[in-house]
């Protein structure tokens, strides 16, 4: 094994310091916007007992979990000799009782159901952590990725709504990120499915739509066909998925569409509102009510939003929409809430793609202290003190070794400015500053070295 | 299952938003002053192979761990027959490859063999996630818990260590946690055992001394007694343990009784060197050469740190030391580090019990504005947007409730100041400002609001 590298399992990721302070900079400034607007910070623990899992994700979902064998001797209580002809998963069940968490949506239901007692309603919490899935690993698809949630629970206000489209347009704006926010209504789905005599099958027609962007117009219509749709229905659908014009263009011809249909109008009365709360709010990105937009996910009940990135392509960046009703799996029916996640590592990929980090994300440290022997040090460590006291970050380098190798730390680290302090500097109680970009040095007494330095930062 | 309350697994924990604040608060300080000091940030996934946690932690270690199920078939390639007769240890790591993380060191340790090449050495990195134990949960003990974790590796010199006592110093110093910062030294350690004559079971002495806090000296010799040491070895010790001084007077006093051994000195001149550099800097928290400090794990082979906690008795907050060899476990030998982990759970009890969180970290949001009616909502909107503009966190409430409620839920979230605009306020373009604690009102214009707002909350 000693000759061996080590090595972490597929699918999952070390984030180097470099890694690290760019998410960081995404993970800051997200948490930093929800803050703004009252949304309160919220973490559940990894595991789960698997009774709160199962069931919540699909058959699909089920298979993903990572599953923890239960401490000790798991096999305890099963008869050794049922072990050779039982069930793969039923033993699975026997000897792992928790798994880790798939989303972070199914923890929060938990969370809100089981200490509603305690919560003030409307309740907003945001959540920012990893959740891991047994899925093959691809490219851009991961076993563990973090996800970055907002939700409101508790309010059917379609103010929601708009503050959660405020909260996407001022995340974009600040990590200068050009997006497209498409918004829907599932209820506006739900009525294009009823006029098209296909009500009862709402979900599959929803599955094919979502497909729209990776399969076209001919894979969906395909799609539609080979789930034996009538034709008739899929004709009319056709021209509502193509339909060109503005969002007041698309509310007015949707109004004649879906006059039949109860749900539909309501689909597009709150569509018409949330778009009448927007007008009147300083948005930086634009907006577009999308009547192709989809979502996958079963408990979406009204409006869904989904964002796209304008100056790269790679899919979803953001999503999510309003569930009537996601606390009835744990028996606390009729809360409504409504919520948008925040993909991290695709935002990432944009952000990395488009030159969107500031080369300031990078940088850890502004000033080294160079080494240059024991004696000096009692002069450099009240000095970097000091500095750090004016929250300049800095480091002393710790070995004795040839100078040459402490600036060669200090371009590696991308520090971009380096303090020499010799005998000369100490006798005259100023110090050495060179800038490592140009080269060029300076002289400046100790005590003015903060204020120098504090100047340089901010001129930058 | 729907009429049962949800749960979760023993041992761990959800985080309210209260708790999350005050977590924030910790974490938040701890990081900013680890970045001031140069160090980069790092994370590793949860999940290891099992080949790089176990044998790492011992025997009780590896009993701890947390394995995860293999996906899919796990029983794949095992022949059923034999399931009936196989070691339950023996089928746990067939069935089981990968395991949760139990330190931060030793992902740790495996990421800096892992990625020899592509750092710049002395690297400097702090690592702040959770781990996971399956411990018998206890008070204060949990299965999940975070580890802050600061480490420079590849440099052997003692401004490391005076750079840790500056971290340590100035985390509790923001915190406004008074402490005292216990220092040791492993080789001072050794020299002892080596002058008592028992130099080859130095690990057993120091698994006693470290539980002198716990059961006192007697516990300790009668712990030295069945362990079988010499009476005489004990009778030596006893009177170091005890001995009473200033760091100067035990320096003086145990290079008396050191003398013989090579090791001891040289730990006795590191403590000194580290005591010397440590005298030259502003440090605020008391500091002791503490003869008694063991601390319980192998590794350390220098100098070793403790923290305790001034006003409140809770054991060690924060400790770690040098260790000389600790990527030598992957292959890559000869590679001296130093670092620290700082207990988050124990200092929030700490900042708990002795009221050291600021008001100011419990509360999300500043402002509320009223809902009076969806009319009102196009002059709301934009105003609380001019708000956040300013950095000022704030909450529209999104539904059309009576304003007693509305008010409660103000009160329950803590937040200081609620603005009401209906029909005159509208009219007059002017709000009115209601300050939660007094029930004092005031009228603002619409354009002076994010200024007020901003002045009182600079005025606190």
């Amino acid at each position: 094994m000693a000759s061996q590298r080590p090595t972490i399992p597929k699918g999952t990721r070390d984030f180097s310091p470099q890694e690290m302070m760019r998410r960081n900079h995404i993970f800051r400034t997200i948490e930093d916007v929800f803050t703004r607007y009252g949304y309160q910070p919220l973490e559940t623990p990894a595991m789960e007992n698997l009774s709160t899992l199962l069931g919540k994700y699909g058959e699909e979902g089920d298979r993903l979990l990572f599953r923890i064998l239960n401490s000790g001797d798991f096999l305890r209580g099963i008869p050794r000799e049922e072990l050779s002809t039982m069930d793969t998963r039923d033993l699975a069940l026997r000897i792992a009782e928790k798994g880790l968490r798939y989303d972070l949506t199914v923890p929060f239901a938990r969370y809100v159901v089981q200490h509603r007692n305690e919560i003030t309603f409307p309740f907003k919490r945001y959540q920012i952590q990893p959740v891991w899935r047994a899925d093959r690993p691809q490219k851009g698809r991961y076993r563990e990725f973090y996800q970055c949630d907002v939700d409101v629970i508790g309010s059917a206000s379609l103010l929601n709504e708009a503050e959660l489209t405020m909260i996407i347009d001022e995340v974009f704006s600040r990590l200068e990120v050009p997006v497209l926010i498409h918004l829907n209504n599932r209820k506006v789905l739900a009525g294009i499915a009823e006029v098209l005599g296909v009500g009862e099958r709402l979900r599959e027609m929803t599955v094919a739509i979502d497909k729209l962007a990776k399969i076209g117009l001919e894979g969906v219509t395909q799609e539609l066909r080979e789930r034996q749709f009538p034709e008739e229905s899929i004709q009319k659908l056709l021209p509502l998925l193509t339909y060109e014009g503005s969002d007041a263009e698309k509310i007015a011809m949707l109004r004649q569409e879906l006059a039949p249909s109860e749900t539909g109008m309501k689909g597009l009365e709150e569509m018409e509102k949330l778009l009448d709360h927007l007008q009147h709010l300083p948005l930086r990105q634009e907006r577009l009510f999308d009547i192709t937009l989809a979502r996958g996910l079963d408990y979406y009940t009204g409006t869904i939003f989904e964002v796209t990135a304008r100056e790269w392509t790679i899919g979803s960046i953001c999503g999510g929409g309003r569930y009537d009703d996601l606390t009835g799996i744990f028996g606390m029916p009729g809360v409504s809430g409504v919520g948008v996640s925040f993909g991290a590592d695709r935002i990432y990929d944009v952000m990395l793609n488009t030159g969107k980090f500031p080369d300031t994300t990078l940088r850890a440290t502004e000033v080294l202290f160079l080494h240059f022997g024991e004696a000096e040090m009692q002069h450099v460590l009240p000095l970097a003190a000091a500095l750090r006291e004016e929250g300049i970050a800095c480091e002393v380098y710790p070995d004795a070794v040839k100078i040459r190798k402490q600036m060669s730390y200090a371009h590696h680290k991308g520090i971009p400015w380096v303090v020499l302090i010799g005998e000369n500097e100490i006798r005259e109680r100023t110090a050495t500053l060179r800038m490592m970009d140009s080269g060029e040095q300076e002289r400046v007494p100790f005590e003015n070295l903060p204020e120098r330095i504090r100047k340089m930062k901010e001129a930058q």
